[in-house]
């Protein structure tokens, strides 16, 4: 079993703070480029895994998805995803990503936001991933960046000059992190890009794109706080196919 | 007309002092990494992007290619090619990599060791090779990793607790890069993995590997100083694939 913090109260009211929870998409700022390289959900059968208050599943319906079968590891989580007005076409999962196991061949398009970072045995999920996939199907996820995760500091630091810097520490080395985040011990899983990229390659996966998420002009104009942003890759999204 | 620092006598001389220059492939940390993805050059039609002295071109041909053209923008490193025992098969040829022009589906692998780096209109470059090769070819080059080039020191630094960092700064921000290295003043491209990856994806190469190249554990048992080499990739290898 995973670890599983978001079940903690005093975690989960802090978690529930963040303006990708109290807002949805909107309120993600890498949103607009993963939104940018969405398939066209109309009709598709989509499974998002870790899917949280299920923003994205809710999403997924408004654009015409057929059906959404949203996973995650958290029951706070998912009462609180049914406390939205929801469709019969979502159906939430209790699952630990970590032992998911998934029909064959029946989804259409595989999302994930930020949870893969959580999960020890990621060779083992893509290839269950991948088997739930039907062909001609793509798969997106987002996660923690690897540049991100392999720090020794979670802030920028500052030079004796003024210049902005973040500390990369340890970034060949793979393997559990532990972190400190809303006052509560957090386990996360580095792995480096290339482990990341050839592992879906090895299972089967085609790489269609790879948005290492920067703020756009517009989002550095109104909200000035982003420009640390370009100093580190704080996301990674990863667009596949199942050929 | 790209900068050419190589046909300045002073760098040239300090440059042929490194490993990899003195003793070829084998004074390469990463060559190792790179041998392991070749394909078989059996009878292959290669070319070397940036061959420097040769070694590649005289390792194609040992290893079965059938002919190699190795570009290089220095006269005096490909005079110094020349001096090697060579074989009738290895063409050289003087060229910028920034204009470089290259018959269409004529070669069957395309090699380039730590050159891209300096070149500007890399889009141009990878739509180049790719017509110059025939379909069903690969395509493998190394560069500086972005991560080591977005930073604010070419040296790891220490925290007070002792730990070795490696200063990542403004990596979003792609670009030139202006960089001291033997005393002399040498411009790079910074790109991030991202945009180097979907360069490759949008011209039409499929990504077949990617290599963040770190020490095995038999080279840090021979050379303890390369540890550091943990801390941050210094080397990003890709492979491609022409379908």
């Amino acid at each position: 079993m995973s670890q599983n913090i978001y079940d903690d109260p005093d975690f989960f009211k802090e978690y529930l703070k963040y303006d990708r929870q109290k807002l949805g998409l909107v309120g993600a700022p890498e949103w607009p480029s993963v939104q940018a390289i969405l398939p066209d959900l109309k009709g598709k059968r989509v499974i998002d895994l870790g899917c949280g208050l299920g923003w994205f599943c809710r999403y997924a319906i408004e654009y015409g998805a057929k059906s959404v079968l949203g996973i995650d590891i958290s029951e706070a989580m998912l009462a609180k995803a049914q406390s939205f007005p929801t469709d019969s076409a979502i159906e939430y999962q209790l699952a630990d990503l970590e032992d998911l196991e998934l029909p064959s061949s029946l989804y259409d398009f595989a999302f994930s936001s930020l949870a893969f970072h959580y999960v020890a045995d990621f060779t083992r999920l893509i290839n269950v991933v991948y088997n739930s996939l039907q062909s001609k199907s793509s798969f997106i996820f987002t996660i923690e960046h690897p540049i991100y995760m392999s720090s020794l500091s979670r802030h920028l630091l500052t030079d004796e000059k003024g210049s902005k810097f973040w500390p990369v520490s340890k970034y060949a080395i793979e393997g559990q992190r532990n972190i400190d985040w809303l006052d509560h011990k957090v386990v996360k899983y580095h792995r480096t890009i290339g482990t990341t990229l050839n592992t879906l390659i090895n299972v089967g996966f085609t790489i269609l794109h790879v948005e290492e998420w920067k703020p756009t002009e517009e989002q550095l104009a109104e909200h000035p706080e982003l420009e640390k942003e370009l100093e580190r890759p704080i996301f990674l999204t990863i667009k596949a196919f199942k050929a």
